[in-house]
């Protein structure tokens, strides 16, 4: 099965040029002006892009949290992203506390065979005792190349830095890279329970109870625990200046470290979630919304190479039932909590 | 009671010139030249220098550690001080997991009846349920204003980051001030064990299992929070560069952090651990000895008030019974854990 | 002749208290609380401050320029300032080019035969050929310590950079002090021309000439040259962040750089050059005034002691006779350089 | 006219991999596996590396300096660059102070008849009256696109601030792009007589009188300048670790500004210039070799993209008719400057 694509305007990592595109049995075999080849099946790209596939490293379809679970499965939200143009994206498989992770992939794999484009799967690790170390090792094995580790959320899925250099130290033996939610658990939740006891319940306070500090506190420690377990880091969903600058100098120092960013960081503002009606849950996540000045430090670490990635953290709640649920008795605390991972 | 110390070279903050000194109840009332007052003794100090007495601000008299106690009590060790004119001493109170902190310092404030100089303590805080938080603000109201917690000796004398949190919160509001002994003891922790499994266990590894990222890293966590908690925070006994330089940082944002570092730093450095015949023992302390380039670095930080304070940590064991039995059995690491503070 | 003040709170670099000081021949002898002594004087500062005369290091009395003199002499001067208890003045011994520095020298002791309070002088160098070197060996011999040189003003008092880095090589040798009026002078009388040229003559446009840009790039040069001749130099009325900035940095990499800001910089800013109906006018001075928020760059460099001193600049020009008359027919910017130094 | 050039090792910008290229009148048309067109000429590539042609940005053929001429002309210089893979460079046309640009182009195109590769030319402006700017204009439209200055030279090739300043807003305005040899000309002269004075002729002293900081003041400079023109700037030949600072603060501060090294900056050090029997005057040339530790600086720069671009600086003199020549009367300072550019 062969495809000619005709006369698109053809964008590639060096070039931007009108051209013709042959494709052979799903792989492109060559690139160039007024191809003479027979093909099965010809388009005509006249006036129209001919991109790459996006890919999005960085979803969460069909998690459990809180009680209920993210509104698209792997099948509605492949779908979306096939229409935003996303042909690729990886998801998390979520190992529970004293579970076995290739138990908890078996599950994960299984719930991707519903994706309607290509995709793959990181390893959320909450639990790693000393005999589980060669599961990572076989992962790496079979293709599995990445493993997340949280330093929020304690009691849940928070490990202490002994763990993560633990792992650190492995993946630098084994070639696979860590990623780590970098955000200081300990005192945020502090401040959560402090808001919570004063009753400030509403959607801002998921922002104040999480100050860049805690994120910035976060990243300089995982890029030392790195350093020192002579491994890579990638820092998820990085949201602020302050974080950023730690990734900015560590990378002047030349040590292996790589973050992302979101589009919510990247167009939205604290003052979002300040929305009348309940309105500003929609944009309750975490790492919460900054000041918007934090922006176009942002966009400046994209432009600098100092972020390399910008994947969705894709984790919908329906505000219907999801969102307004946790509303009516707990607290907007909690909804932020739900909408996090 | 009044004396008369003449013609001596008169050192203060902002002099350094031949004058007279004159003291009435234990209280310096004019300096001068030629002075003409009657005085019930007279000193003729001609040719001497007439100083301030030194202030130590960090020692540990009598402590017990590993099974043993360090050599120097209240006694013998505020004796010695005097010798070297140090006429004022700040020792620690050691509260132990579960004891009440005003336990801890009545035992303390009477090991220090022994002492033959001035002398004052911190309060070592390694438990801190939300029931005793009051008894820090009595022992503020007291006089008792520093608190010392450990990142560092996990299931000994470390606390997590939230207890840190609570206590600089605390201290923010009563005046009172977090000393931090800043080391990641999590991590230090698996290379100490790490070593010990491959039979490592001389001097050296003392150091090599405890790298300045560790400080470094926990410095700049002990800044994070202390900003967070809106307190500042001092620093004990700051070894590296990679540490002053994240205390710089922060002062040059014109956060309140504080540090003090020790002679040894200023002075040796990690090729002194590996004397031959065990001599190496005699340099383990906590933090460990570093490369000599560092030196500069320390020198620097004093010249330029990134360092305030120059305190010695002096908390001795006998080389002949504590320090070789350590090294007969166990590991020279354990000596290096009896050695630290 | 002797003098007894009493009951007086005295400030000193160290100490704020309530003491007695007593004066004998100029000098004073002895600062206690309930001095016993006899003096020709006695006087009672009971509710008074004691404190050091002020000493303002940079002023200009009866300086000529631009057809005009600035308008005070040393006697009003000197009156003025005892007046805020400044006790001591440095002015400005000014060579014109081809004029050897020893008869300004003379000229200008001269002037200052008027003065109320101590003063001194440094000299401004415009012409330093070889044969004049000696001259400044001797004026160091003889106690006049501090050379002034100009990166602007073209034609008038600028020098090139080989003189400047001759005059540092000099003062390296004979241990005097280079003070550096740093402005890049080429760029800024472009600026000027055009400004000119397109009829921009208010107030405002004596900022809008001079960038502070212009400012920080002759600190670093002035910085750089200093540091080929193995000399110290001091920045002379440094008035933005981004020149604080440069000597921040020489400092911090242990340069022995020193800098001194003026009042108008740290409490005055670029919108007073605004005010209606020419009183702008009287907020022309050079450097210009800034955006407002380089004051807080400014106060913090003081209490950093980036910057090591607070002089005047005092070079008043009167509105009536002297502004207005520029203001008439050559520009504002001609207002500028008479009311600059 | 076609070729098919088959199973070469492909590199690009973005790929490394086998393929066939076909090229049609002088372009490259597709690139692909298993090509299937009619060629006139194919060349079997296999086992061989398919690369762009290199591009050599700084070169001096033929050009007059110090009384010779260097070795290599447009034909010699351009037949040796196509052995090593160089297919286009970029000398410069040479204004000398009172002549037209337009005149000094015409001699310099011609000149440059002699290629056998693709070549062009920076114009080179040593003198810029207001009447001249137009040329500048003129020729930026024709395509010459990029003007050099020097801060280095005087009396021969530099040129004040305010010409700097003034080619630089022109450049912003036209399009062009200024190129700026940067070493603090007026210092270094000052160096270079001091050692001449004393007998100190041997070849390392052109580098001892040429400091770093002569080097890292003047980009300094060339930046601010720049910035305040509003214009991007690009430094030549930069050869320090302290000039690299100052262009890596400038980007990361947004300012365009653009730098390239040259292969002897990165591969050889100051020691070569002390090679025996007055060998070290093969290694002078301007500006000098640095300290070892400054290559590892400026490959972290190229790493970093702080560095942009590598060029040669192509312009030998021969060692036995004009290095030994310069060697024998004059001194080895002379015939750095012969061998400088």
């Amino acid at each position: 099965m062969s495809h000619l694509i005709k006369n698109g305007r053809v964008i590639t990592a060096e070039h931007d040029y009108i051209a013709d595109v042959f494709v052979e049995k799903d792989k492109i075999m060559t690139i160039g002006q007024n191809l003479k080849v027979q093909a099965d099946t010809t388009i005509d790209a006249t006036g129209k892009y001919v991109i790459p596939g996006g890919v999005d490293v960085h979803t969460h379809m069909d998690m459990p949290f809180g009680g209920t679970v993210s509104s698209d499965d792997f099948e509605t939200g492949t779908r979306a992203a096939a229409f935003g143009g996303t042909t690729c994206l990886i998801d998390f498989a979520i190992q529970t506390k004293g579970q076995k992770m290739r138990e908890a992939l078996d599950m994960w794999w299984k719930k991707g065979e519903l994706a309607t484009i290509d995709y793959s799967l990181h390893m959320i690790v909450t639990d790693l005792p000393e005999a589980h170390m060669e599961d990572m090792n076989e992962m790496v094995r079979e293709g599995l190349t990445s493993f997340k580790l949280f330093m929020a959320y304690p009691g849940v899925l928070m490990v202490d830095d002994a763990t993560i250099f633990r792992a650190m130290k492995q993946t630098g033996e084994n070639g696979a890279l860590v990623c780590m939610h970098a955000e200081n658990g300990g005192v945020i939740d502090l401040f959560v329970q402090k808001a919570i006891a004063e009753g400030k319940k509403a959607p801002i306070y998921h922002a104040l109870t999480r100050p860049t500090t805690a994120e910035s506190e976060a990243v300089n420690r995982a890029i030392a625990l790195a350093q020192m377990a002579g491994a890579p880091v990638y820092i998820v969903h990085l949201s602020s200046a302050d974080a950023l600058e730690k990734v900015s100098e560590a990378r002047d120092k030349g040590i292996p470290v790589y973050a992302e960013t979101c589009p919510q960081y990247l167009l939205l503002s604290i003052e979002d979630l300040e929305r009348p009606n309940f309105e500003g849950a929609k944009y309750v996540f975490t790492p919460p919304l900054r000041e918007k000045w934090h922006q176009d430090k942002l966009w400046e670490g994209l432009k600098k190479n100092t972020l390399q990635v910008v994947s969705t953290d894709h984790c919908p709640f329906c505000f219907k039932d999801q969102k307004e649920a946790s509303h009516k008795f707990p607290t907007a605390v909690r909804v932020s909590r739900i909408a996090s991972n």
